[in-house]
């Protein structure tokens, strides 16, 4: 199938992303309840050409940077946060490909890019990360999925948590240790239908079902080198100190749209009701929500300008640890002002307020965490060098 | 039925209580997740004799004060809020008669008062409060049920909303209105089968399935005179502005439950994960948590220890509205914690956390709300005469 | 005297500013203290020419807008907040004529406009702006200054309170009324030694000493018509609703200087400690304070640039807002956040954590207050026209 | 000089408490200024005899318990906060002898506390702690202050730092090291006309100038035997870890006292302003402080009763580390709060909220620090040992 082409600026993107998204948000409830399969959010998303939005132009796809795509996300997931949620974690499997665009690579690398570009592009593929595993989290440094050389390719072998896209994606990028919890990291792509894969059960969540996330477990899978991420062993852990913004931060728009989804919904609660539109202790309690949106928005938004124009730098990862900290203690707290200013129809599960509440705080939970967050801003305050991959506990 | 002899002294009553409580938690969640019916945790209730807990001794209850009874819905709550909330609905329909005990009565009330007491430690019958009605909430000046004197009783007429122990409780005590939106308020008892009482459909909320809350119509029921509450007319919103402390407040034990369930859902983790027990940070974060709930629980206990001392004062009633906005506003915000601290197994289904932030954050939502809680506060500091009937929007 | 010529970029005047504020920051704390004058501050700041940072670079001054000068305050404000302060005074005060400088305008205005960028950057003047009275504060249709035409002039007559820059400035722009209370308000130039200028005592305040703001008394100062502010009466009042930017947020760089001064010295005192160094607990509290600086910026730099690209929309108005209740809020906050970390000696005379608290609280009392930000946050999300003069108290 | 006798109940100590508390707190911005001495306001306190408010009613004292004690700060705080702390460090010095009244002891130690109770009532002498060393502050393992023993007696060497009462005090209880940095820590009483004392400059800070706090320096003072604290050597560790509410919390009441005042000089301001008085949002915002004020309140009360009833339990120890942090926290946040309200009238000199201000802010800084509490509660929730000398950093 032939990629649709998409549209030439951000604006007509988000225009774009808006159309779709409204027609995944009118599913989002049952999605969510279990009664309605997620399934054809994404299709919708492939149908309009969607995965291909950080693939260079000219490879076909629209060439977003980190900051476009941000705003994309949060226009996505202000009217569907979970199905958002789970794009998300195709654009952060392919994302620091797509930025090394510009970059001269040695032949096996071009190659590589290239394949994963025309993927996307016309196979309209969906890639997704599979980084997480049971008890240690997205810990590189404490992988026991392993990779071994084994005549022209590799074997893995491990089980991954927390697999987003489960039954959806065409493609997973792992990532696995030369030996259990060494700092030799590679990343591999293996297919949904590749010998040995196997699915595990869907995790059953509060909330963001639609992510379809569970487990994945790689039974002795052979792959080609070609599979190999980027052609280059051992680069993983490298590259995630140097370069942390699609794993730290990629999904900060999914929680700006949260946010600003349920600040919508509370304006368009009180200006529905007289008392309510009224009443000057809840004007105030509107104009305080509406303040600490914009500044989190305008962080949200500095930090991915940061990052495109000083990729890499500590300034520009620090600003996007700041960012994602930011939205997601905002997004929970703003849940629960949504409820407290709403009252009791905000909690019915008709509404989408309680579904947001229970959505918002997946920020709290995903890596970085908070407390992960606080300690690379502390540390990058104080001085220490963050780019060392000792300083923190990857 | 004969009731169940409840023990003598507080303590053993909350030790009647935990031991009751336990076996309720073992079906919260599938009453949460509506796969079990909520009807034998109420049984469980009845059998141990726990309605009889505010009835006074010498009518065969166990005569607790306020703040005892704070004390056995914590207790309660902290395994099964849900259940602690519909028994909690009890409790407020029948809190005041209790307390009017040692006061002489003239010959109908003391009749009605006889009634009750009789009914729920003989009949072992669980009472219920109907008093919200669709648009106005539990507002009593803008009642929209009537009640009309007619040969020698009383017709009721009307609609009431979220009305709680739908289908489980024997009486209903209904708030009703000489005319529309009248300051002449009355209460009656209304049993569940009564001519003309009809159920409306459960709301399906957020949480707190276990209530059976849900709307409750009166088409013309026909009441003899002896269910008048207490034998006098008008006189529901007198009492209310006097003594609102069941009406705002008697909920709040079921809070403090919540926030002292995740808590300890907290330190049980902590303690069972070397990483975060090492954690300073982590420890650091237990202990503001433990500061907020000792200063939330003191606050609550000693507005406990106000209304029993000095029952309808001013102070008493500015002290629970104080435990009541304090506890409400600290129950989602440990609930939002505990999910920082334990990470996304909190947020899985087969952990209470995701359902205990589900259920705090219905005390953002119950009468009497944040926003009213501070507005009672700020007036009686500022001294206007809370006891007028106009000094607040009742 | 001759007009220094600034520099070019912003970044070079950042850097000059930073030199002149590193000269300040030296008296600030004698100053503070009221051992030495804060005159020569401002001296300084006359002979770097900065007083001419908003007068078009065709006029002889930098040419800034709203968002460079905001960064030039914050630098000087880091260093001497008291000094920068009052500095704003002066820049509030013209610089919505400065906005105006590519807006043609009829003969009288153009001839106003000149001759205050010639005073200003010929003759070094420093303006300040004179609009709060006693009892009413900043209240632009509560005022009881009033003028009245006189001959070929006006006759000024009232009492002006928190009048910055006493002593100093050459020049006080004053806001007049038609008649007590009118709607009908206009801002005349009054020259500090035009007859009938008194100046009262000092107020004598927590902080901010330096800015030397007291009373001034008008007692039937006589004007030219020449002073009449931009030519026209009666424009106040509807150029504020318009464009409150420099009113409501021009200072809003002070606080955000001084919320980087405090950072700053956090940063150095953990530095300094190993103790501190090395605490995990530290280290997430100064990567908090570094998150909420942050996001603190990010809304004023961008609400900056809100006002230069969209000058006068509600959108930009908002956002002012925003930062100011942001920024305003932040800083005395982390002025808190200081004293815990740094302990003790944060609150000896000898360190300028102690000043900073003190001048940070400033920021609660100034106009636009938290209050009102948040009443205009809250109008502008319900939909609100704020271009209706009707629509707040200003 | 006979001993006042102070009243007998807990009421009447109160009231007379409020009247000295009157006739300090007219002093109290003049003393804050430098413009008066402190030392009259203590002589208030020996003449009304308040110093013997915790020695036993059979010693001729009050006999006040931790609790009632906390109330009389509170109340002559809200009048004069630093001479209440200064009074503070008087009864911090004594109240663990003062509670042991009833325990029998060895026959040097009943001489040593008979001697101590006898200065206190017949000789209204004031003692004061000192404790705190540069540099390490407070922590008794870091002691560099040594003592050893020379003939009959001891000998003192050693620099203390924050000794309050200087040239006020009678006697210091001086905690000294058996060498520098042993375990082996032993209290002394010194008197301040010892040979070899010598009093250093005063600290000079941002408020509590009242204290007269600064540095001791003990340059081989000899003390006889008789002036070991309670005669036997290496106690104070053992003692301070069993019972650190004296050191943690004594000064508790002071800031609930601040706390208080601040409260009530809004109410005052928003009842004597027409136009705050009908603000919705002041009042809410009364509101809001009212309920955190009795939360704060409540809490203090209650861990005051811990003491008294299970006196080096952990969990009364527990209940008053967080009585400190929760009152350490509100005190200066009610102080921004009253600033908000009140606004710029709030920041002048004349008005006590700027002093407040100030003054709360000291309670982040005193011994038990925030984060001191927070270790100790968290470590106490999570099941560590805390009557283990080194499960804490003393």
């Amino acid at each position: 199938m032939r990629a649709t082409v998409l549209p030439e600026t951000l604006a007509d993107i988000l225009e774009l992303t808006a159309e779709v998204g409204d027609r995944l948000a009118a599913r989002a409830a049952a999605v969510d309840a279990g009664t309605e399969p997620s399934e054809p959010g994404y299709r919708e998303l492939r149908e309009a050409g969607l995965p291909a939005l950080l693939v260079p132009r000219a490879a076909g796809g629209a060439g977003l940077d980190f900051a476009g795509y941000t705003r994309v996300l949060e226009t996505l997931a202000a009217r569907d946060a979970a199905t958002a949620l789970g794009f998300n974690m195709h654009n952060v499997a392919i994302g620091a490909l797509c930025e090394s665009a510009d970059t001269p690579l040695p032949a096996g690398a071009e190659e590589f890019r290239h394949w994963v570009f025309t993927e996307v592009t016309e196979g309209r593929a969906l890639f997704a990360s599979a980084v997480s595993e049971p008890g240690t989290g997205a810990k590189l440094r404490a992988l026991r999925t392993t990779y071994r050389a084994d005549g022209d390719g590799y074997v893995l072998d491990g089980t991954k948590s927390f697999v987003s896209l489960s039954g959806l994606a065409d493609y997973f990028v792992v990532a696995a240790a030369a030996r259990e919890g060494a700092d030799e990291v590679s990343h591999f792509v293996v297919a949904a239908d590749d010998p040995g894969v196997r699915f595990g059960e869907l995790w059953e969540g509060a909330a963001m079902n639609g992510t379809r996330t569970g487990g994945l477990v790689l039974d002795g899978v052979r792959l080609p080198r070609s599979r190999l991420f980027l052609g280059v062993e051992g680069m993983s852990l490298y590259k995630l100190v140097r370069e942390p913004h699609w794993m730290v931060a990629g999904y900060t728009g999914v929680y700006l749209g949260i946010a600003q989804a349920l600040f919508d919904h509370v304006v368009d609660f009180v200006r529905g009701s007289a008392r309510h539109r009224d009443s000057p202790v809840v004007r105030h309690e509107v104009g305080r929500l509406s303040a600490e949106l914009r500044a989190a928005r305008a962080l949200v938004y500095a930090a991915g300008e940061l990052v495109v124009a000083r990729r890499g730098s500590t300034e520009a990862n620090a600003s996007v640890h700041a960012a994602k900290y930011t939205v997601g203690e905002l997004a929970p707290r703003l849940a629960l002002a949504a409820v407290r200013i709403c009252g009791a129809s905000a909690l019915g599960r008709a509404r989408p307020v309680e579904r947001l509440l229970r959505e918002s705080s997946f920020a709290l939970v995903m890596p970085a965490k908070p407390d992960e967050c606080l300690e690379y801003l502390g540390k990058a305050a104080l001085g220490v060098n963050l780019r060392d991959v000792d300083s923190l506990d990857w």
